[in-house]
Order: C-alpha cells, then sequence, then structure tokens
C-alpha cells in the first residue's frame, strides 16, 4: 500500500525409550497396510496429513538459520531450506496458554476469553489453579476437522485448562499424550498436587513421581516419549484416516528437560537451554525423516513455530530473541515474533523465504482451507490463509494486532509498528529482580509503569529498525501519512470487538489436579479442598 | 580444553556502467587465452587465486544467513550454503583502519603501529589530515605473494595512510582502483580536497567530482565500478600469473551508495542502508558466477568478511550487529564479531559451520600457506593458519585479543570472554547524541567512562550469553578456573609484546590530499598549507 510518498509494504517428540510406564504394543503390519492406504487417498483426494510443532519458549533467534551465533540447529536450518521460511510471523500472545488458544480457535485470545480483567493489560494463562478454561462454545480446529475425517492427535501440553470439560479428547481430539498444565513442581501432592499426564483422558501419571524431571540436572525423558508419540502418525487399531498432529513439547522453556541416555556436542557447552535446543531439533529431524521414510511427506503439511518469544527474564544459560527488543510477556518484537518454517515437499518450493505477516491464528484458518474444513458458523476468525502465499508467494495485505491481557497494545502493518501501550514489567517485580528486557534500555518503552501512547502512538519501522528502538517523530510526514492508516485499522478493529468471557479472573485451590480421571487406577488420586475461590492476581 | 569441571571449548566490488572516466578497453581474446593457462597451472600446481572481500562497517547481523529478518541477502546467503560459515570470527580492530592493517600485516595493531598514544584506549584511524601510514619495515600480504609468481590487485579502500609512500603500490600490490580514505566530504578544495580515486598509482579523479556521489539521496556509481573492477580478474596485457585480488568497497558504511540505474525490491524498504547491503549481496554473486563462468571457482579461495561491527551511532536506517552488544568503535562482540563466509567449490565441503575463533589476521597466514608464500623473517604474526578449518574442520585451540588503541580490552578464550577494561563512549559525546550502544545498557559495561577490571575481570559465557549481559559472579568456582587459563594466556601475550611505532598521532592539514600523483594531467591539484603538524585528538 502506498499512501502520498511513503511505502508501506515490502514485503518432537514421545519415548525412545519409555521409563517408567507401559505403552500399548504396536501392531506394525497394520500400520503399513494403512499408510499405503493414506497415501493412496490422500493423493487422490488432494487433502494433506497436517502437522503443527508448536515450542514452548523458543525465540526467534534461537534457530541458527535465524541467526543464533551457536548454529545448532542443524535440522531446522535443513528444514528452511527445503520448505519456506516465515521471518515476519507472531504468535497471538507474548504467554503460552493464550496463544495456544489462540492457534485452536483461529481467534484472538481477547475474543476467545483467554485473557484477564483483573488487572489493565495483565497477561494470565493456567496454572492448576486457574478456573477457567476453553469454552464449549468455542470451536477447535480438530473438532472442525472431524467432518472431514481427520483423526486428530495431541502431544505435549494442553494449556487450554485442566479441569476435566476442558480437556483435549473434550474438545475435538481423538488422542492425547501429555499434560494440561505447565510441567512446575516437584509439589508434595498435599498443597498441591503434581501435575498429571494423559494418555488421552485419563491420567497415566504425574511430572516428578512417574515421569521425572531431574529438577537439579535439567534431566528428563519428556521430549525424547514426546517425539516418539508423535512419531506413531497411525493408530493401527483404528481405521485409515488422515491425521492432524498437533506435537507441544514441554521445552525449551526453562525447566530444560534433556534426556539422560543422549548428548549433544554444544556450541552453547554447559548450557541447558542449548541441551533442549539441540534435542527439539534433533526430534524435529526424526518426524520429517519418517514422514519421507513412510512415503507421506509429498501429502503432508508441516509447520513449526513457537508460542512466545524467548523469557529473557530467566537471565542465564536462557533463549535469543535475536535483533528483538526483549522477550516473552511483552508485546515488543522479541515477545511475539516467533521462529516460523512451512515444509510440504512437492508443494512448497524448497528455499523460500516469505515477509508475510502471519500469525499462530492463520494455522487454524489455513489447515481449514488445505483439508476443505469450514469455519466455525457465526465467530469472528483472526487468522488469515496463507495457502496462496505457500505455494504463490502472494502476499495477503493485513494488519496483526498484539495484546496484553484486556488491551490491544500494538499493531503492525505493513513495515510499521504502532504502539497505543508500552510496559515490560512492574517497578515492584523489577526491583525483585525480573526484568523482560535485560540489557536493553529504550527510552519511554521499555518501562516500569504502563505508558498510554493511544493519543500520539509510538511508531517504528520495523525495517530499518528491526529492534524497536528509534520512534519515529511525530512531526514528521511519514508519521502522519502513515498514522492515518494505522489509525483507521484499529478503528475497525475495536468497533466491531465483541470481547470474551474471560477466563483468568477466577482461581481456586479446588480446582488443581488433585483427581484426574484414572487417578484410581494408580492410586494417585488426592483429596481437594473445599472449593475457595478467589480473584486472580496477576503481576505481569 | 578442560580446566576441573570447568569445559573451556566447544567484496566486492568495479563498473557496470563507467560513469565519467575511461577504461582500457579489455582484450577479450588474449583473456580467455590466459584464462585456460591460469586455470592449467593452477590445478597443477595446487595454488589458487585468492579473492579477499572486505565490507566497510558491515555488522555481523546484516546476512541473512546470520539472521537479519530482511533476509534479503540471497547471494551471500548462496555462498554460505556452497562453503563454509564462520559465526565465531572476529576484526583484528573495531575500527576500518587498524582492522586494515592487520589483515595485511597479519599483525595487531599495537604491532603494526595502527593505533595511537595520545590517549588511553582510544580508536584511531587514518583521516587524509594523518601523518602516519603503513611503515616500510611492515611486509605487506601482496609483497610475499610475489616471490609465488601472484598478481596482486586492491579494488577500492586502502585506508593504510594516503601519503604517497603510503600507497597501495608501494606495498606490493600490482594493481589499485579505488581511494586511500573514506569517502567523506563532499569538500571545498580550498580548506579541504576532496578524496582522490587512484588508478594504479595515479590520480583518476575525486570522490564528489570525477566520482559523483549524491549526498542527499545517497545515489553514486562507486559500487558498481568497483565490481567490474574486481570482475577484471586478469589483466589482458601482462602475462598470465595466479591472482590475489582484495576488495574492499565503501558501502554499507554511513554515506550509502547505491547505484542510480538499478533498485533493489527490499524487505526493509525505503531504506538506504538495506539499498547498500542489496548492492554489495548482488556483486558478491556476480563476481561468484563470474569464477564459475570463467571455470576458476575450483582454483580460486574466496573469503568474505567486514572491517568492524556496525555504526549504531548512525541510530537509523543503519546494520544490525544481530544478537550482539553495541557495534563499531566497541571492543563488545557487536563491534568486533564479522560476518564471514568461506567459499572455494571442490575443496570446502559446502554447507559446513565452524566455530574456529578467527580473525582478519588470519587471512594473512591462510593466503601464505594456501599459496605457499614464505612468512615475513622476524616478524611477530598474530594471524593462525586457518586451513585445516577450512578442509578438515579441525579446530585450533586459540585466543583472540581485543585492542582499543593502545589497550588490551577485552580476550576470548573457547566459550568465553574475559573484559579487562570497558567502555562504550564518552559522557562529552554521549551528550551531544553519539551512543555506542543505543537502547542496550550492561551495569557497569556499555559505559562512558573508562572502566578498569584489570584486577577481577568481567567474565561471560559467549555460548549462553552472546549479547554480554551476565556477567558471571567472580566468586563462582568457574570464574577462578577459566581466569586462572585466561590469566596466564594474557601475562604470555604482554610479556613478549613489543609495541610498534604509534602512527596516529600527529595530524598535519599540509599531508591531505591536495596534489596527489597524477593531479597535474587532471588540473587538480592544489595547494598545500605550511605543514603545522599537531597531537591528533581521538574522541573515541
Amino acid at each position: 500500500m502506498t499512501k502520498g510518498s511513503i511505502t508501506i509494504h515490502a514485503t518432537t517428540v514421545t519415548t525412545r525409550k519409555l521409563q517408567n510406564m507401559k505403552l500399548a504394543t504396536l501392531t506394525i503390519w497394520t500400520a503399513v497396510a494403512c499408510l499405503f492406504w493414506l497415501t493412496a487417498a490422500a493423493e487422490t483426494s488432494g487433502k494433506p496429513n497436517v502437522v503443527i510443532m508448536l515450542m514452548d519458549d523458543m525465540g526467534w533467534g534461537d534457530l541458527g538459520v535465524f541467526g543464533h551465533p551457536a548454529k545448532e540447529t542443524p535440522n531446522l536450518d535443513k528444514m528452511a531450506m527445503e520448505g519456506m521460511q516465515f521471518p515476519d510471523f507472531y504468535s497471538a500472545n507474548p504467554l503460552c496458554s493464550p496463544s495456544r488458544a489462540a492457534l485452536l480457535t483461529g481467534r484472538l485470545p481477547i475474543r476467545n476469553g483467554f485473557y484477564t480483567t483483573n488487572g489493565h493489560a495483565r497477561n494470565g494463562y493456567t496454572p492448576q489453579y486457574i478456573v477457567g478454561g476453553i469454552q464449549d462454545d468455542e470451536v477447535l480446529l480438530p473438532k472442525l476437522l472431524t467432518s472431514e475425517g481427520y483423526y486428530s492427535k495431541i502431544v505435549g501440553k494442553w494449556h487450554l485448562g485442566q479441569q476435566p470439560q476442558f480437556l483435549p479428547l473434550k474438545h475435538g481430539f481423538d488422542e492425547w499424550f501429555g499434560a494440561p498444565n505447565c510441567h512446575f513442581g516437584p509439589y508434595d501432592n498435599v498443597h498441591t498436587p503434581n501435575i498429571p499426564v494423559y494418555k488421552d483422558d485419563k491420567m497415566v501419571g504425574r511430572y516428578y513421581q512417574q515421569f521425572s524431571i531431574n529438577r537439579k540436572t535439567g534431566e528428563s525423558n519428556l521430549t525424547q516419549i514426546y517425539t516418539e508419540e508423535a512419531s506413531i502418525l497411525l493408530k493401527p487399531k483404528l481405521k485409515c484416516r488422515r491425521r492432524f498432529s498437533y506435537i507441544g513439547p514441554q521445552i525449551p522453556h526453562i525447566l530444560h528437560c534433556m534426556p539422560q541416555q543422549d548428548s549433544w556436542v554444544l556450541a552453547r557447552e554447559d548450557c541447558k537451554y542449548g541441551d533442549a535446543v539441540r534435542e527439539l531439533d534433533d526430534s524435529v529431524g526424526r518426524i520429517l525423516q519418517k514422514l519421507k521414510d513412510l512415503g507421506i511427506s509429498n501429502n503432508t503439511f508441516v509447520f513449526f513455530s513457537s508460542d512466545n518469544g524467548a523469557a529473557l527474564y530467566s537471565k542465564v544459560r536462557g533463549g535469543s530473541n535475536g535483533p528483538f527488543l526483549c522477550g516473552k510477556e511483552t508485546t515488543f518484537e522479541g515477545g511475539m515474533r516467533e521462529p516460523s518454517i512451512a515444509w510440504w515437499p512437492g508443494k512448497i518450493k524448497p528455499g523460500q523465504v516469505s515477509h508475510q505477516l502471519g500469525t499462530l491464528m492463520d494455522l487454524f484458518t489455513t489447515t481449514l482451507s488445505l483439508t476443505g474444513a469450514k469455519s466455525p458458523a457465526n465467530k469472528v476468525i483472526d487468522g488469515i490463509d496463507l495457502s496462496q502465499v505457500l505455494f504463490k508467494q502472494n502476499i495477503t495485505d493485513r494488519p496483526v494486532f498484539f495484546y496484553r491481557g484486556d488491551e490491544m497494545m500494538a499493531i503492525r502493518y505493513g513495515l510499521y509498528k504502532a504502539h497505543y501501550w508500552t510496559w515490560a514489567n512492574s517497578w515492584a517485580e523489577f526491583q525483585q529482580g525480573v526484568d523482560f528486557c535485560p540489557g536493553e534500555n529504550v527510552t519511554g518503552i521499555t518501562t516500569h509503569e504502563q505508558m498510554n501512547y493511544t493519543a500520539a502512538p509510538a511508531l517504528f519501522h520495523l525495517g530499518w529498525d528491526p529492534g524497536e528502538k528509534y520512534p519515529i517523530r511525530s512531526t514528521d510526514q511519514e508519521y502522519k501519512d502513515v498514522m492515518d492508516v494505522i489509525r483507521k485499522l484499529v478503528s475497525e478493529h475495536k468497533s466491531s470487538l465483541v470481547p470474551g468471557e474471560p477466563q483468568f479472573n477466577v482461581c481456586d485451590n479446588a480446582v488443581m489436579n488433585w483427581a484426574p480421571p484414572g487417578c484410581e487406577e494408580m492410586d494417585e488420586c488426592y483429596k481437594a479442598p473445599p472449593s475457595q475461590p478467589w480473584k486472580c492476581t496477576w503481576p505481569h
């Protein structure tokens, strides 16, 4: 779009070795027979398998192909060379639960309810004491794929609510191996229960118990288990169907879980985060190789991304957001821009880079488009269909809105980004050593109080200033021309917005994972305390 | 190296269209005949042509392959895929002249005299009023290659002194097309003469006059001229010889010179710096293609790098140092780490990444090794031979010393970097708006006064902390173990160091480019003022 003289546009993971648990034996021959059937069917119908790999807190700059100097992701770099890179791809939120809910609903958290009104512009999520979760009137991607005959599996982190009514099999998934919440702990099962691990609709153990994580060494077998689970692309006992796989490992999130039995030679040695990145890279490589070995890579659309930017408040031995400002929890580029790659041999030409502005919500719409499934009736969808980009490099002109809790903080349009509100984190938190922007200080922008720029948004040109360091002067003609366009987009967006019922307002220890389904068989049921709901507090 | 439980290790450019000048006509058939001769000879002897491309102020993060989100360097990215990336490669100095002198002598500026003692830890260089320059007792790479029958050409920036005795043809080069100083100006030829452009040992014009640069639009044909000059790999009138080409374009330095007749579609549109990067990328692509077309790519070792980090004090529309701290003029990673790629089809395996710690001075030693030329007698050489890395991925364990003027500021060894001194720039300068670390603020490190850490160096682990944000606590065992090793290396280095005669101490307007050789024929001689030497002041 051109306005005056200003040109705005340019444009892992389930069990190598299963530890402390039993897996149903694979009927290999049935699987092989099914594969041939599936391949033929998919080729005929043109409908692909879909695999979405969503990392936990991996930063844009953690991949070699996106500039990490350790260059420790050979498999992801190869995936990028064989597919299409999306350097301008965004999360839907700088925090995990809202981001994941947005991906699966195609809708901004402000619409699907994954936010809080307990404070202004505060990030909420789904710790196990949250009462809310994904509502029945939100229609999730796997549910929509059912009518097209897809069989859907989620491996890893759910994070859309841990109460039974919110769990994956209630919302369209056919299979699950993973956990409803983050892998925090270990807990004592008295004041707080350890987080359960589910197989389908039943608990099969708890973190730090049946699924061990060594907090001291960072060791765990989880990613290996997930990779194996993800690799079981067809469930032999079912009749063969096309597959939607949603793979969400728990790493490289701060409790870096690296395997006991393997080691990676690290360029950032002595670094658990680097171990986790290497392990994920290896897992991605194994899954893509599996698709090739099975002869179904030409029928499978794979997308790799992350739920939000790297958590810089981890301080050391953490992730990298490359040249971008700040990280997780913020709506600066470091919190929102994700390392994203599309891969589909034979369909997506190798070695491409697209500057399409994309969001995780586009994976919802794109998957509907690729599979022929229908969008839910009467729902505003924020995702767009990327298939024209994937196959024809046709860029779609669209704004991207950056929310933090209940507030629209910023908007990106073309190469410009306008901040209506900015802040990093509160003074109180900062003084306790929590810093969302360590070593960075952009005057008036990376502040510890909320800055209201709605009257005169802080405007940045992300082309020549990807680090959001040099606000464009509001007296410049460029500012006026660009803001004329942006204000209209914001006005349209806000005027039609109907916020959903906020899910992160009420907390209650009674809703924690005391007695998940299946706990009886394992003797892992604990007594919930009486319900005492409280108004959740969100410091960020 | 393991100490206790701590593991420490782990250009382009001369005339698509020649503007305002005449070039000698090429005798194409002689050139073609020569090429066959050269190819055969080189294959027999195993001695390659050598092409070093050294950019001016290009940052580590400016290349797509090193993570620039604009991904606007397809030719360089391809070069990296076909060759070997060096993500841990350093300049010898955070400023141009010392860096270039170090490359051509294989010696640190503190040894070859490219520093000042007029102030502590101050960057000096060679503006046209500098009296000093490269001394006769320093032996430059092209001189050493003479005995092996090499014919050497420099295209672009010299920067080793502009007085006649310092010029390239006095120090071993057979040909030159370019300029002795930066392309600053325009000047009035009364108080200051415009910088001359030389062909061999004679001026053929001046910047802003015969060689136009439009300061307002940034337009210039220089890089195109350089690319054409660099492409003339053989001078037909000479008998065919192996070739050493040293290509130093004047961009993407702040006076971004982009061509009038071409345009590049930019991801960071409306950005002169981006234009300059695209133009360089295009030039590199054309030169590599030329080598392939001539059938001599298998006999040619090419190395791409930059003289120092991107100049962040340019504030806007400038370069990127990726995830690294600060930029040009500083000894933080952003000032010293360079985007470096080696390329030699058939000899260097494609798609490799080496974490060898390298410096521009290694290009001196490596070229000697590849060509069979001898190292100069009685000279301490700081460069190491990288050929074992290039051909066998054998890493050489070595420290890298970071100097600013007369002071050893820091040392990198393995994945660690210890700062003995730190500072960004002075308060006085900073308060005038000059900022070497815009938007960045690492407490006690990016300071505006010189910080003396010699008693307890500020130690960083560049593996998990490439941005130099989290000093390792001096009470940690890791600190003690690492510093035990590092202190010994520093002690050895310092005890044997004999500083050269500093060349940046005396300035004098009389030595400016008033009447370079050849000026008479062009009527471009101006009268020098009487000699009035002064003690140069270096604010940085």
